[in-house]
């Protein structure tokens, strides 16, 4: 991997806005300095803005600590299933997507596929053809799930008519939703719409979400943190690997749901659904993390990351203390291992809100735990180690919680610091399936991404002009 | 950890008789030997028998390759749950035990306390005392479950009334069995008895049993070598550490269990004994391995393990093609994690079949891809990769099939050779439990223990005896 950066534990890349403001080679100290060199695009400007905000470090380190602090003390709990129109507060035609804000005339094929199926699903449109034109027409609307303390998968169309998990952050008290993993193959959120993709999901709607509800309810919750903390110690990192969190998932609910009263055989069939998709746990996955970044969001003076995401168009990134604005720069296509008949050409640039979980420091983030998801998304166990490492380099803290075997239980790499991305020129790690960028199409692979460096130094840069004043931005209010 | 021997690449430990015979130092070559130094014990009687086999050569490697590959080939699969009075031909009072042969006089503790409970269980007498007395009488025999195809952890003390798994290995033919697995806390298997632990046996009997028959016939069977791949893949290592083998046998069997007709109740006690007891595949991974072992029994010339077993009297061993002769040597104290309040000074020597993990290349040989069993057995997770790593100097073959990702899907070290161990002085690794040395305490800790050098000089000595005049034991034909 040619954009690999061990991290040699020799210190040279120092950390903190004032490190970043006195470079190393101005310091009279006997530090290694062949290897540091500018964030490329950094220009004058910003050296300006982050010069005027040298004073404030200390401010800024403590705003970073809390805000880090909220992502490892999260306690997401699985507490019930809610159709999304009141869930998400979704009026008429409202449909929930991954990544930042984008119209119809700017959506990926992926995504415009999503939308196609779900245009049917809801009854707003007979066939693809018209579910296209009404999707064009604009009386569909379009609203980033992040938007509705929201996360979906890949294209993350979520309907009205879906249901959704809710997971309650016990530690912060706010709520985060996804919608249920459909399984692989032809699926919604990898833009597909056949009928069986639209009956998958009426069945999902019908028969599935009202055992989960009860079996959920039934029992008293599931505790997210605990299942992902054991599935990290089982070779998932929770994002492309989610074997061992769905096993458990399975050995957790399914005594409570047989004890429904329910038809055995749609208990079977529930039970072998969510058994052998190895994916189930993802959607699961996704809320738990996004009920952390959201609780770690509006800490003034934070340069903490809250959000990490794409459409397939874009990729947006949200910063603790700039609240709810995105910082986009158009999103590019992944290297990875492709499926038989496929190649990077038939690729959608990166899409998905499932890089929540590189956000809140799982996913790539945990891959040193996970040498086995090698096999999905490329690379060598060794990689997957110096992966983890280097992530070190550009985060606050780590998550304890979520330890690491092969690292002799290291917790996870947590609180990404635009700062830090910024000094190092390290981009975080994605790990991520990837999607045809056709509509109606599908998987075609998975791979290893980094986030672009654009959006990066737009939000830092943003950062200087919002606090070169001391002020905090109004739309920043801390929780 | 002192005895640790990390493979360092350089060859210096050459493999086969022939090698020992005529060591490295009396070669021409420039090897480094300053490590090498004869096996503990050799003495010149051994020599001179090794000395007129080294001509054999070619026929032992043939012979242990085909032993070899009958543990990599074995597909042992999950068929039905039987009585052990029916399945092992149990006539009369006849208990099984783990370990070699034993009488009650040289019982260990653990062992004494599970006789004395599985007397009391199957009402050969009413208490403990009278159980003891009735155990001492004569009346009662006892038969190592290796002699009958079957394997029990710890005490392994198996009776007539008990339910077995029955494992078909469908690559050869031939059956293997265990006992089910108890749960942790009080159980027989660690020697305890009390009312708590009988009552347990008799709901496994009488309520698991017949529902797990009915899951596995209607399920068509449960293929025990996927689920260990699985497994291995996910940080167990099938022996001390079986979380993800119980949770994809929960996900594998819930379905199943769910249509039976049942009432949902029992099904639900049934779903969360499974589920609640991480060591549940642990007795259907030694009956998977068993039949592994048992298939590459009395292959001619062979020098490959096909036992170790315990009583915590005896640590025994037995040879491929020296049949089903034990090579026994007093069992030795585990060092390892004791449970507070505990110490080695409480410790009951070595004791169980389950080491039969390791015997068929999984287990402790496994420990590189289980890095959080070292909470478990103590040691740190690169020591982990170093057992594994060692063990390769002592095995025949890579077991593929259980790939480990840490070494970068590296198979499995499998088919200990007897010759090898002797020559390098490597004692093969087992992972272990510790039970109490008393009758009727249970489990006080976990550890990783060596196989004890003097039965492989004497099982050595007589393979050389065997041999010597290139006639094959009367007792050993090929299957």
């Amino acid at each position: 991997m040619s954009d690999l950066f061990f991290d040699d534990g020799d210190g040279i890349v120092n950390v903190g806005i004032e490190s970043f403001i006195e470079p190393i080679r101005s310091k009279n100290v006997p530090v290694t300095d062949v290897d540091w060199k500018p964030y490329p695009g950094v220009d004058d400007e910003l050296i300006d803005g982050l010069t005027e905000l040298g004073e404030h470090e200390p401010k800024i380190r403590d705003a970073n600590e809390r805000a880090a602090n909220r992502l490892v003390e999260a306690r997401p709990i699985w507490r019930d299933i809610q159709n999304a129109r009141t869930a998400l507060d979704l009026e008429g035609m409202t449909l929930c997507h991954a990544g930042p804000p984008v119209t119809w005339d700017n959506m990926s094929g992926p995504q415009r596929g999503a939308v196609i199926g779900a245009i049917q699903y809801e009854g707003w449109a007979d066939g693809k053809e018209a579910a296209r034109i009404k999707a064009a027409s604009g009386d569909v609307s379009f609203v980033p799930c992040h938007d509705r303390s929201a996360v979906g998968p890949m294209a993350g169309i979520i309907s009205p008519s879906m249901a959704l998990a809710v997971v309650e952050n016990e530690a912060y008290g706010n709520t985060a939703y996804s919608n249920l993993n459909e399984g692989l193959g032809e699926v919604l959120r990898f833009g597909a719409y056949t009928s069986d993709v639209l009956e998958n999901l009426e069945w999902m709607e019908q028969e599935l979400a009202p055992v989960l509800k009860q079996a959920v309810a039934a029992h008293d919750g599931i505790d997210l943190k605990l299942l992902s903390s054991k599935a990290l110690q089982m070779g998932d990192e929770v994002h492309n690997r989610n074997v061992a969190g769905t096993a458990l998932l399975v050995r957790e609910l399914a005594p409570t749901i047989a004890t429904l009263d329910e038809d055995p055989h749609r208990i079977e069939k529930i039970l072998s659904f969510i058994g052998n998709n190895e994916h189930f746990f993802l959607n699961l996955s996704m809320a738990a993390c996004k009920s952390a970044t959201d609780a770690a969001a509006n800490v003034p003076w934070s340069t903490v990351l809250t959000a990490m995401a794409r459409n397939g168009t874009e990729f947006g990134i949200r910063i603790s203390g700039l609240g709810d604005e995105w910082f986009t720069t158009p999103a590019k296509v992944v290297d990875g291992l492709y499926f038989s008949d496929y190649s990077k050409q038939d690729a959608s640039p990166d899409i998905g809100d499932s890089s929540i979980a590189e956000t809140s420091g799982v996913g790539g983030f945990a891959m040193a735990g996970s040498p086995a998801i090698t096999q999905f998304v490329g690379g060598h166990p060794q990689e997957a180690l110096g992966y983890t490492k280097q992530m070190y380099e550009i985060t606050i803290t780590e998550n304890t919680n979520y330890a690491l075997p092969p690292l002799n239980f290291r917790g996870t790499p947590t609180g990404i610091d635009l700062t830090q991305v910024i000094e190092t020129g390290i981009q975080p790690i994605i790990n991520t399936g990837i999607a045809h960028k056709e509509p109606g199409i599908g998987q075609i692979g998975a791979g290893i991404g980094r986030a672009p460096r654009e959006c990066f130094l737009t939000a830092m840069q943003a950062y200087c002009n919002a606090y070169r004043n001391e002020t905090v931005p109004v739309e920043v209010s801390e929780q």
